[in-house]
């Protein structure tokens, strides 16, 4: 099988321990993550071939990035080594009231500052039979939208897939620079996947009855949006997660997929949530690790959503779980009895 | 705006990691806390000036308690210093149907051993327009009791507003020495705050159909606690909290207010504790906070059952929130999304 | 009172931190534990006089395991020494949809390779009225299962009393050797403790109406199992736990017993799960506390369902709860209060 | 052989991670230990049977205390439980130029206010062969010296060998106090154990040409004092540790033995420090393992100082050494080679 | 007394556990510090009046910063608030023959942003008696230097007495540069530190036969440099530190002292290495607490390098240390005995 | 360049946290190591290509233990998968005069059980230069030695060099057993690795005026070691590491090369240590670098022993250190600056 390679940033991610708010003691776990590099890592732990491609500085932050890719098999030889400094997040982990807190310090990243001609994609992707990236990457900067942008022309030339997650974040670009960037993406893109906000945030495209500050979310409600979604682009599919949000512990967590004109739906899986950082990233691994492993679409789909539920069980952004036991959740057991 | 003082004890806290028993392992969780000391830091932390009165012995341990004071800025300057030791006391994190076990080793502190000759409170109140203590306090032993007297009475003849969360704790007097002493001071108390037991524990006002053992609170049922209350000590204000112990994991948080011969009553929360201690400390500082900014009563009090909902969210006695967090909470923003 | 003895292995158990996944950082939580070590703990934390009985290697491994036993009073010179290793067990708490996860390098260990005449039982129950084992012990090799064969007939031609909890491990051997040996077992058994699945494990016993990976249980349905279990060995008692997995976080948790031809139940439990290793053993040893004090059968029943919700919330195999805890939730009081 | 017993406090000590001084970061680690508690541990360690004597709270710390003990197999029937409360120390690792900090907050404890009838010394001494109290312990309060006096002259009426660690405490009593005291006490002591400051600060007797602040200290300047206590007591032997404080990191250690007339005197060992406190008291359990072992005095002498060496590289009060380890050092092999 | 005001950057320290190095582990020790800030702090641990003056941006990060000054009581009130980013650096401990690592990540932060209308001086300076900045500050960027011009005109202008500390930066900026800017500010600057390296680095004034990778420092050789840099700029004080590196892990530190016309030396402290981060700013700290107290040129030398020495031993940029601490280190007791 | 493999046994690592005995507390901190996995990480860090060989189970613990290898850019496709465990060992580290101690529970690990068939080492060599291994390897049974001949006779074949590191295990074979195997297997190796003991324990050859338990050691009395070596075996070249042993915290170490009838030396690190297993593997991957980049035989020695000097300073069985880092010190600057 062709390898999928995913193209964004990887940032150094700084929480503190358990519970505590940020700098609550002097202790913060040093990990790291970034959507796309999410992507990867989940791919690989299912055993597919990944690559990540990035700018990533030289010393020892950066190649600590790049070794905690390759501890998880990510192919990371493709990586362009350069720039200033890696980007830096901070997350703090909500609890019950209390919302998760992610704050950002990216700018000026290796990437962000990054040049079109450090990426030759015709070699990038001569190995590759997928591509994926997110909203996140082009909202970097002009730039990187150029390459994003690139990156996605060749791939649709050389015949390679392409999966985009729409992932909206306002503090990146606006609403209408997203409309206008993401608009041009999504000429290339075969696999749309998006959570209940982006399609109105960066579209204008609103689901029918939902109320998500609420916390209420109808699934129905959501058939509208990615059949609009699918027409406006020539999508072969559109999915889109879909989180009730109870509590900072608590979620419901379903999903919907509209492919070949049929609506696909999931369980709703109720989330006692360890970190849900990465939970969408999970999902687009899990769809994508069904579209190169020819799942049918319920099947991909619910694979897909149990990726995603096991990942709100899981420290970090990367998500550690194997196919085995996506699987044994995706086909219903989902009691959480003892393995011994 | 004058500054906020509280009076009261500060001790060392030492709590084992996570959900450890204590001496589970070789670690404890090192920290400081107490009633009047929490609502300091967390007036301190909605931006206001507040100060903090008490005894504190020289040595690493007094300053170490005085800095973490000063870390959240916290006037510590008019804590008088001496004395034989910093109280201490143990907490153990409960969990499901295990209770969190609090132990004492309080006796012989530098507070509890103060002189009346210690405090002198023309000048202590000189730049203060609120006076905030606790039953904790006058508990402490007869000196501590005289001191405490001195302060209301003081405050009340300087024209200083007086608040008393009535904190009954039957570890350090009797309901009948607590009710003869608390009657005396609540002579001189504008606002008094009470949880679901210490009307009843204090002064034998007893709530209608109510089972606090059970779990099941009535907010209803406690109008009349409160109007008893505030008619027998001439209150300007009384605010309950009331909170449904479902576990120890599990409760349902919520508050009552009366004044000016009104009845207001908040939402309830579904919390899932991370930390306990310090709840009602935090709904005391969110409802002086109201008092202080001049909110509407129930403007005060959702902001005060909001503000404590949030500390139980949090790890160890402090509240480390801030008024934005509190005031989106409030305002019925409960849905814990990420802040990103 | 005459001492109580439990035989089988004691294992270093090593855990990630948390919610970690193994491996996920590079510390690792080490104590030791294992069923039956876990109820002598159990019974030495209630105050009766425990003795553990086992083979254990010299050295600093062993020598830990025996001193985490000596921490909490059981009593450990009847341990034989010697063998090449101590047992290990790799454990991976679950969360939500996540299964906990148990790996076992427990091949080779020094009780696993013990022989028959390592074990004197008639000198070992000299001062012995109970012996209690669990059906892990038999399976760790036919030599293991003879020396268990030597201890219950010895202790039945001495009057000791003899519980066993059916425990089926199907990692260790199948369902037929299981059987056979077992029914040998049971001849000289006077209490079985088995939970929702053994009985069907090991002897073919299914109840009715019940669907175990779905999670629904229903305790009138186990009385069939309880009773023909009881009739088919003789027993003077059967006590049968019931756990509805909800998730990995939440359980329902409950029991029943049946003696004298006559059927008990316990109020239902709803148990968020701090770690659910040992929850078995811990019911197990308030039964036999009960048994020992001379409790009637509701009473022993109400406290080992309460001694073994308690041990969910309490990291570790062990269950570090006093008595007065126990009876403190088994009389009722289930809503976590704060103890202060 | 019959049981060491030593008489004497046990304490909570709570000392910050690794070289943080104290409150640096939220995390304490916790342990026990104090003077005869770490003789009782050492002995144990040894093989020998040993029992602690003391009086220790009821509830979790004063238990947390007792199995601290048991982890080891002291024998803790004999201990006395009741009081108000555990002495607890805080203790603060030096290093280079920074000396460590002890700071204690130890009074009121249980055994600090223990009642002379607490103790029946025929019973406790029953099974004893040999008693041994440091010089801390009569300096607890006069009910505690009196509790020792009566100890020792029990003792020596029943034909228990004693022996007694100078270990003079200036925040505890004064000279005069001290030399009135010790000097009583003595006259039922076999075997007298100091340092190089004991002999002066307690009777006055001073080394010749020694600088202790300096950091040089000379073994032959002690035969004197040696001498003249063992002529003032009528002591059986005297010991003397030798330190030669360089830094807190690094001190010369050696000792000499006085006894029949002789001197004996060992090789200086260059020690780089872990963990000081409980120093001496690895030297007295060394002794005393000599003379229940029948050791001539230099093997006694260098089994003694090569136990205590090794204290120093090991955190927390209680050396965890067996007697192997000492017999290798002892024997001569320091370079500290892998085992393996 | 007037207060002691230091302008320049606090950031975030992140640094592995122990001897780790950087993301060997998920682990970083996350405190703050700078060379300007570590001398308020440590002239605050001292009892005198300090405040920092720098540019802080808004949010936890910043806010974080500036809690970590009032936790030691310095005055952060004079502070700007403002800017996108607090700066970071990375810090891995050294040991024996591997060199300690600083990664800056600093670029675009708050303070290298800060515009020169952001500080006004005059006030700023209106409660302050001495002025003290590093070479590290107009270091940043232009208009940081000009910043720092402003300051030190003022504050020349209003009779603040001013100190500097060369401290050279190469990958901050070129010695030419450095030259420049240097020369210009020390036109307003009393009192000037340096170590064994900067006068070299900035002005090109070199001492005689020394080999500073060899490690082999002579105080004398560096007294034609402390003479040639006060005619130069015609300082009242030139301070200079010499660090002779033995190793990572072993420093030997003395400093040398010249006003009015006089040489003062120091004794040589022999440093076994906690953290040696701060040591220079440690002693200047020392040195401007000298100069505040009126104390002579020898006494004022020696607490400065006691109080350096001291810093060695201690984790983090900031000094803990005590007046008496330094004072009896000073005076001579370097033998690390515990204090107790 | 072609790759660089190694064939062994990597084993999970548990140890202690700081310089606590094994269990002192709860922790373990888990690595994965083994001489020649540390000898492939080494190079890998070197920047060339390294292929680790070995047997590793399915499972979590086997995978982690290849992650870990991955981590470091090791090529670990062509690990064998299967078996029943991975081998385990416990550091305990020493200081002062307390030896470091290893416990080995690595018996019937998936290597040490290994099938000759499971190896295919035309293969396994088609793009490998250099092999090699270590004398632990063939000491693990006589499976694995038939493997290594193997291994070692078809590298010699297809012209690969061969390195073998002595490495002389007295708990996994006798000398009598490793003098025959390995003079069978020295046949085929160009290099021979030892160190100061090696030469004697397995082949009986001895230096000139040494004593390695006094912690004197000569170079020049090795150099009839390693040329009877060299001339025993035809060994290209033969490097003999030499480590003085002052105490378990200071070692004293140095190297010396045999080649083309000639002598090389180097000079004598002085080494605080942090952790010292691996000290020679990371001699060894020195050793194999400066052979695969062509250096002279005095630069790849004193590559190779700085190399092992930095080891010293570095926690875990992995050399993290870069090529520069070693050329730094290897060039003579071993003061241990700050490098900033």
């Amino acid at each position: 099988m062709k390898k999928i390679a995913t193209f964004g940033e990887i940032m150094l991610r700084l929480a503190p321990e358990g519970y505590n708010r940020l700098f609550q003691n002097d202790r913060l776990v040093s990990t790291f993550g970034g959507g796309e590099a999410n992507v990867a890592v989940s791919l690989a732990g299912f055993g597919l071939d990944s690559k990540f491609i990035s700018k990533v500085p030289y010393g020892e932050i950066g190649q600590a990035a790049i070794n905690s890719l390759r501890y998880f098999g990510v192919d990371t030889t493709d990586i362009v080594r350069g720039g200033d400094r890696l980007g830096i997040y901070f997350v703090e982990k909500g609890a019950s009231q209390r919302p998760s807190v992610c704050i950002y310090d990216r700018k000026n990243s290796a990437i962000a500052t990054a040049d079109k001609q450090d990426f030759c994609w015709q070699e990038i992707l001569s190995d590759v039979g997928w591509l994926h990236f997110t909203g996140i990457t082009p909202a970097l900067g002009d730039n990187v939208y150029d390459i994003c942008l690139d990156a996605a022309s060749v791939a649709k030339s050389m015949g390679v897939g392409v999966s985009c997650d729409l992932n909206f974040r306002s503090k990146l670009w606006s609403r209408e620079k997203a409309n206008k960037c993401m608009s041009e993406l999504c000429r290339y893109v075969d696999v749309c996947i998006a959570n209940e906000e982006d399609a109105y945030d960066v579209f204008g495209i609103k689901a029918a009855d939902t109320d998500i500050v609420g916390g209420k979310l109808d699934g129905k409600g959501y058939e509208g949006v990615a059949k609009q979604l699918a027409e406006k682009f020539d999508f072969k599919m559109v999915a889109i997660t879909l989180r009730s949000s109870i509590s900072a512990s608590d979620n419901d967590w379903s999903a919907m997929l509209y492919t070949d004109g049929k609506f696909y739906h999931t369980k709703h899986y109720h989330l006692h949530i360890v970190d849900r950082v990465g939970g969408g990233d999970s999902f687009g691994a899990g769809l994508i690790y069904g579209i190169m492993t020819g799942k049918n679409p319920q099947d991909m789909l619910d694979f897909a959503v149990a990726s995603s539920a096991l990942k709100h069980s899981i420290e970090g952004d990367f998500n550690r779980v194997s196919v085995q036991e996506v699987q044994r959740l995706a086909s219903g057991d989902s009691s959480g009895r003892v393995k011994r």
